[in-house]
């Protein structure tokens, strides 16, 4: 990789007049052999290939590998020759990013077409040439070192393309009986047990439906929460971007987030001829709104990191853990790709989010509890036939990346049921230790010191409800007792002509 | 009012070639006797006062008072005009409204500066006229009709400026002793049972509060819904433009709303820029964002609107009458104005929502049942201090109306209980009787044919909270037993140092 950069210094006298150019030589000498070398292997660093005074201006050129950097070269530069010319009274005003090319090797198959702060691209014969369009506070805020890690993302992901995600068979189910064939979205429709909403991939839930819903989350309750502890919280449902800033997601969820924005004033007056327009044609102008809102966040993506805000910049005491709370409080949105299908793949949906903290051990132990505790609702109320897999963690998925977390302890299990109707496997569920990452990023500390760890674990409500029915049919007769006494009788509350 | 409108037809063949003038002559005078007065009174209605014919093109001008607008006018004599030209094998090719102006008596004071399709408004010495920019395709979708409607609107709103929402004292508790004088918001802040969450008017929600909301759910449903034969529903929670079309919000939700925006494709390509830009700079590329996505509609905001989707063009038989179902699937957010406060006034927020069918008299009846049930509760449970008033009815109110509705079953009784820290009386929850504006307005009938009505009761969990803290503290053991036992024991699940 390299560097080769040019900058021009203004100074608030003449250097020329105030300063021997003996002086100025002996000082740039002494940087190439000290100030920019240091830190790098011998022989290798940056140089100040080129330099010339003029009054005021001072013109530089500085070439580098990959070890010192040109522009951490010009910034040390900079602050060193801030002090030499400071003995001349004299000060450094402003300094000008002139030109700034990074070249490196690259893969002729992977184009690179645009990248941001940069104003122009050169690709040919296994080589990259970028010419970068930064100033002095780009610099400072390290945004050429963000572009070759940008690059370095951009050939990781381009060698995930065409390979699967990861998955690794951890346990297989005993073979069940199936009582159904049919595709259980159909079926309830033709029973208007549910009804299709007016947005994209979402349903009205009828009487019947969510009081299987609500007998599921009895059932997660009484047999997995309570014997372990856990207590209910209220977690946010609008995500503002700083969350998604903190967890990652910020990285990579654009094209499934539903966006969420607010007006730019609430003054009605702002708001008329909004409102004018829909009272004359009945359509929402579109366009008006777009200029009268700003994007604030999200909708409630992946359900546990708005909770992490709590935690937010606290320190913990070791003798509480581990923490064991989930949430239930509302909707989860997601922009999903074409495969929309009933109950199954949709862009509204219900989830009992659960999360655990504690120290590593604490999690991990805790992790194997509720995979028991999951296995034994799914064989003894829920009856199905079920594996469990090994995949890439949730949180490196949607942050777009493959492949598998760096510590074997970290990852994912999902939990995955055929639909007899499609032959088709659908994950249902996940358990998910997710190390030290959100600790991490919301800055949470633990005052022994050791490190904090989480973990998480979704229960799909549309998930569990789509596997139960499609192996188990809609006909409680052909239930588990103890799950048909959890539902109880199914209510009859509309009848259409 | 007086509109005067010129108009030019063009012919698929020369006028004034195949027609004699003495023919169009007579034509326009049986137009002007017969066609443009039909349903006004003696004396009123359009007129035809110039037209001329220029090979094949006619020209038009209308003059007309309120009876028969010119642009009704106008319409009826396209269609008389081409049954006659088409004895003259003549067709009319296509219609240019090249002036249209509305002239009328208006306020001084009302300044009306900007309306759709409206090219240019003067305002003088108590006259308004305006001067459309439409073409046929307007005029046939009316809307100059609605344009008139509008100005209607804008000096009824005008009216009630300075003027409050209407409120009427129905009923009134017995006094009760308060047990706190504080904030209650800020004292479960001190204790850690809520934490103000990322975005604007906010919170998470810990344990205890949780504990407490969901003891609230359990007393409405075994003391009011289950009694009353009421079912669980899950109703969508992301609310799409047709449902607010429906529902009347879009009239005037606007300046309150969250608003939903949806990617333009979810094609990761389309959205390379926007994670590079994230990645390189910490920062989300907001402007990036508004060019990649479209309004789709809101987050919740009224709760029941999108549930009538389920009901949508059907015919319900009369024998399943009462239809009760409640939801409490998930969150409502409201750009609420600058008076944000703690947990009494906030822009999400969690409430219990009652929907009740019936006839007429079945929804008045059962809205006083509900009554009854919720003051047993305030008094037994809660044993708080409150107040019943007759108030502008909710639909009315979030489109932007006030005043009562024209039937006076139909209307919001709001319930308000005092805060002693600040003495202010505080909403926590209304009933409503809505007459057949949503069987309306999502077009479902009675297999009777009689008329159908609906009622809606929104228990807000935060402001139930409030209330009650605020009276009677958050000690447990200055609650009712009856509340105690509801709530058990608070859970302490957090302590930070």
């Amino acid at each position: 990789m390299e560097f080769q950069l040019k900058a021009e210094l203004k100074c608030s006298g003449s250097v020329s007049e105030g300063v021997s150019s003996s002086e100025i030589e002996e000082f740039m000498k002494h940087c190439n052999i000290e100030l920019l070398k240091k830190g790098a292997p011998p022989g290798c660093g940056a140089e100040i290939v080129r330099w010339n005074v003029r009054g005021e201006k001072i013109g530089l050129e500085i070439v580098s590998d990959r070890f010192v950097r040109a522009h951490d070269a010009l910034l040390r530069l900079k602050n060193e020759f801030g002090k030499f010319l400071g003995r001349h009274r004299i000060g450094i005003r402003s300094m000008e990013i002139e030109d700034y090319e990074i070249a490196m090797d690259w893969e002729e198959g992977l184009a690179i077409k645009k990248l941001p702060f940069v104003r122009e691209i050169k690709q040919e014969e296994g080589r990259l040439k970028l010419f970068l369009a930064v100033n002095e506070f780009l610099l400072e805020k390290r945004i050429p070192d963000r572009i070759i890690r940008l690059l370095e993302d951009k050939r990781e992901a381009a060698s995930w393309k065409g390979k699967k995600e990861h998955w690794e068979l951890l346990f297989e189910s005993k073979k069940k009986p199936f009582y159904f064939d049919k595709d259980p979205t159909e079926e309830m429709i033709r029973l208007g047990w549910i009804r299709h909403a007016a947005g994209r991939g979402q349903w009205i839930y009828g009487p019947q439906l969510t009081k299987i819903f609500r007998a599921f989350e009895h059932i997660i309750l009484d047999n997995l929460l309570e014997p372990l502890g856990y207590e209910e919280m209220i977690f946010p449902k609008f995500v503002p971007w700083d969350v998604w800033k903190r967890s990652g997601h910020a990285k990579g969820i654009y094209p499934e987030a539903y966006y969420v924005c607010t007006p730019k004033t609430r003054d009605p007056e702002f708001w008329e001829e909004v409102m004018d327009y829909y009272k004359v044609t009945n359509e929402v102008p579109l366009d008006m709104i777009m200029e009268r809102i700003e994007p604030v966040g999200g909708m409630c993506y992946a359900q546990c990191p708005p909770f992490w805000i709590f935690l937010l910049g606290k320190t913990i005491p070791d003798e509480i853990l581990p923490i064991t709370v989930f949430d239930r409080s509302g909707t989860s949105h997601r922009y999903e790709s074409g495969g929309l299908h009933g109950i199954e793949r949709l862009d509204e949906f219900h989830r009992v989010e659960i999360v655990w903290i504690g120290k590593k051990e604490q999690v991990i132990e805790h992790a194997k509890q509720l995979q028991e505790g999951y296995r034994r609702i799914f064989d003894e109320f829920l009856e199905i036939e079920w594996r469990e897999a090994w995949v890439t963690p949730w949180f490196m998925a949607q942050e777009g990346k493959a492949g598998l977390a760096e510590l074997k302890e970290v990852g994912t299990i999902d939990y995955e049921a055929v639909l007899p109707y499609s032959g088709k496997w659908l994950e249902f569920q996940n358990v998910s230790v997710n190390g030290d990452k959100y600790p991490k990023g919301f800055s949470v500390k633990l005052q022994s010191g050791e490190e904090l760890w989480s973990g998480c674990s979704g229960v799909g409500l549309e998930r569990w409800a789509a596997v139960l029915l499609a192996q188990k049919s809609l006909d409680p007769d052909k239930w588990s007792a103890k799950l048909r006494s959890a539902v109880g009788e199914l209510p009859e509350v509309f009848r259409f002509l």
